[in-house]
């Protein structure tokens, strides 16, 4: 159960009501009424507790689970022990989001200014945001309503944040627009220079990057990654998209909307991702590609050429994912004899 | 030798001093009551100084170094300069950590708060801990006695930090309880949400992440690793486990005691890493995964299945070390044909 | 063209200026007095915008661009339309840099210090740098002359920095000396202990770290990479080096001048490499090699062997390129059997 120090729950909430609330509906001989007090893993949830299983792998949990229900897909339900009410869903995971959503809604902003803060006079900050202890908002900047931005954060001069953006502690924006909903975990780095030099044996000369960084609305950027501004074009981060943790992103690269980007991966200079790409952890894709709708990338692939929409792809250097497992395949063959 | 703008140096300690104290003995004809002023590497050793060899790679500055003394293993110390005296140790490069603490003790902490740190009325910050300038301490927070709170630092609500702990400047810390005598290096995040997302074409939904980061006693984390906190379960970092920088953890992740893990490496959600396990730097671990004790896994391997204790695993995707090299071996015979 | 919130814009300026300043010549038919008024690139340039080609993978858009000139090698200054002046240099690229400098130069610092910042009596600050809110100089720090240090960078005691240097907002740096004119992004740490444990059953003990981190001069280290300190003899980077985001350099780590390291990559400890190395984004180098000048290295090697002098070499392991893509095409011709 979440530790009540960190986090505030709410409810209790009847299973018709979450049932209602998350869109699943309820095996037939579920209680309608039970009172469920909070959402919990299989292997740790007993009475009042809401459970779910998704992934294969915690079947054993699911079939021995003490929890007063569970979310299942459909196919699952009849295996829940007869002990556990079940919410049938088209989406486990999904309807468990809203569940738990429903138990831990994100804590409302207060709003305020953290004496503590350094806001020029010159910077535009709604009363409704609140501005953290350390932050720096620097002259011309503008801030959403409903906006917080975290402690010793430091947003430059004329950057952009949306509305109801949570900017986290110790970030740096510069030369960047951000739209609405945005999360940037602590310590991200946006619209610094890209890694621009004209190389040369007297010398590697810097060339000026003149872009921006464009974040579009209800994209999440993890802790300590980073997304250079662009050379000339700017850099893009399409609506939706979901970067984790150290990530880089070069200059002018363009990510579709929708996107998902694990850890340590890295997007090289100019490449064009498309909408709803799924990148994995460590992959590297160099630059000036253009990497087509619904394509994925496994993890800590090397991609060097451009990928064909809805392919999948892995390896160094990246092919078809067939012919990498088959390449990989016959050659543990081939070492075996 | 150490610039002494930077390092305090004590001493000199005569040669019996340093073996007692390093847990060694003395070669026959070293002259127990030598004075030794400082540690320096072989190459640049000279009259007064104690060096060390442990690495075959530089057994060519060993036979050669001018140092006055030199720790080394009972099979080397034959073979050192007659103009060296030698300290013979079971593992050398313990005795120099042991030698080089002697000269360089770790500075004490002089305790006190900058007038520029803000530190909130709720927080529990005891009079013998240091908080530098620009830290920020939030309401519920509490900071363990001795423990050094760097400049910048921004320390979550009921955030909690054991006992001579050094939390690096620029760090952020949020949803986690760390034990004592821990070291987190600048920059590193730690308790921010883990990526987790129910996937839609409607668009991503975010998921709750209502767990923290447990980090046990004598863990050091290196600049500008991140550690997620748990999505249900907690993310946990045994005792005596090493972390090098920009390392990232997953939400879930259970490290056990005594690992070490280098550099760019990454571990994915619900991975449970057994105790005194080695991970190469760049080694990319997907989710869900068991990895057994004392298992150890090559420097940018990518481990997708469960490794069994005590393995020795490379390559991407990972298998048996023996397996990987023979296969490596074979495809070049195989091109060269 | 650059978004004027963000950035100012000298100019215009006649093209025979231009030619000069960048140390191109005019094509025939250019006409010298023609007004330039910003630098675009190709596909978006019109009246009064000044372009160039250099990457093959734009011949189409150099082909139809509207630009009223365009900078390109000699190869192709036939090949631009009718309606673009040619500005003729044998590396476009740098010609290009020059351009954009001329319309973009950097901003003149205007010196002062932030009444936010906290700067100890005991450093050294001129009046000529800019210290900007929330920075925390210690005792004993040196800032050299015109050199700007970001807001909530945090400066440790006794390190020296060089005129002229832009130390990026929120970077923290310890026991370490920067040259003149280096650029430092966001979020950078420079001077934390290097990974140094000895490994033991008992507990993994911490070897003191007492070596130094010197950086040359007109070097850049992108947004949070992180550069541990020596052991014992100084983690050294050569003069004119440039380092992208997310990189790692190890203890004891010499890196030679004029390198270029991409983004991710990682250097292991007492690793020596030569001047002007190129090392591909995330590639990693174990500990103890030694690189020779002029290598080249392709992103995602793993480089586990010293490397010779103007070598290229390719994957993980890493040999030579050559090599390596022969086996990568007999293993996918073996596959497809």
């Amino acid at each position: 159960m979440a530790d009540l120090r960190f986090f505030k729950r709410a409810g209790p909430f009847s299973l018709s009501e979450i049932a209602k609330s998350v869109g699943g509906r309820l095996k037939d001989e579920a209680d309608a009424n039970l009172m469920i007090e909070d959402v919990i893993a299989l292997a740790s949830a007993g009475e009042g507790h809401l459970s779910f299983i998704d992934n294969r792998k915690y079947i054993g949990a699911f079939l021995t689970t003490s929890a007063a229900a569970v979310i299942a897909g459909e196919e699952l339900a009849a295996r829940a022990p007869a002990t556990a009410a079940v919410l049938i869903a088209k989406d486990p995971y999904l309807a468990y989001a809203a569940a738990a959503s429903l138990f831990y809604p994100p804590p409302a902003v207060t709003p305020g200014r953290s004496p503590h803060a350094v806001i020029d006079a010159g910077a535009d900050v709604p009363d409704t945001s609140r501005i953290d202890a350390g932050a720096v908002i620097s002259d011309g900047a503008k801030i959403g309503p409903g906006s917080v931005i975290g402690a010793n954060a430091v947003i430059g001069p004329n950057v952009e944040v949306g509305a109801d953006c949570h900017i986290g502690a110790n970030t740096v924006l510069q030369y960047c627009v951000i739209g609405d909903r945005c999360i940037l975990h602590p310590g991200v780095c946006i619209g610094q220079d890209g890694f621009g030099f004209a190389l040369s044996a007297e010398g590697h000369r810097k060339v000026p990057q003149l872009g921006r960084v464009l974040i579009e609305s209800d994209v999440e950027i993890g802790a300590n990654s980073t997304v250079d501004r662009g050379a000339g074009p700017d850099t893009v981060i399409g609506a939706g998209t979901k970067i984790d943790n150290l990530v880089q992103v070069g200059h002018n690269v363009r990510i579709g909307r929708g996107c998902i980007i694990v850890s340590q991966a890295g997007v090289s200079g100019s490449t064009h991702v498309g909408d709803f790409v799924m990148i994995g952890g460590q992959a590297g894709l160099t630059g000036h590609l253009k990497i087509g709708d619904k394509s994925r990338i496994a993890g800590q692939s090397g991609v060097v050429k451009d990928v064909p929409p809805g392919a999948t792809i892995g390896g160094s250097p990246a092919r078809n994912m067939r012919d990498w497992l088959k390449e990989s395949a016959v050659l543990a063959k081939l070492a075996k004899k």
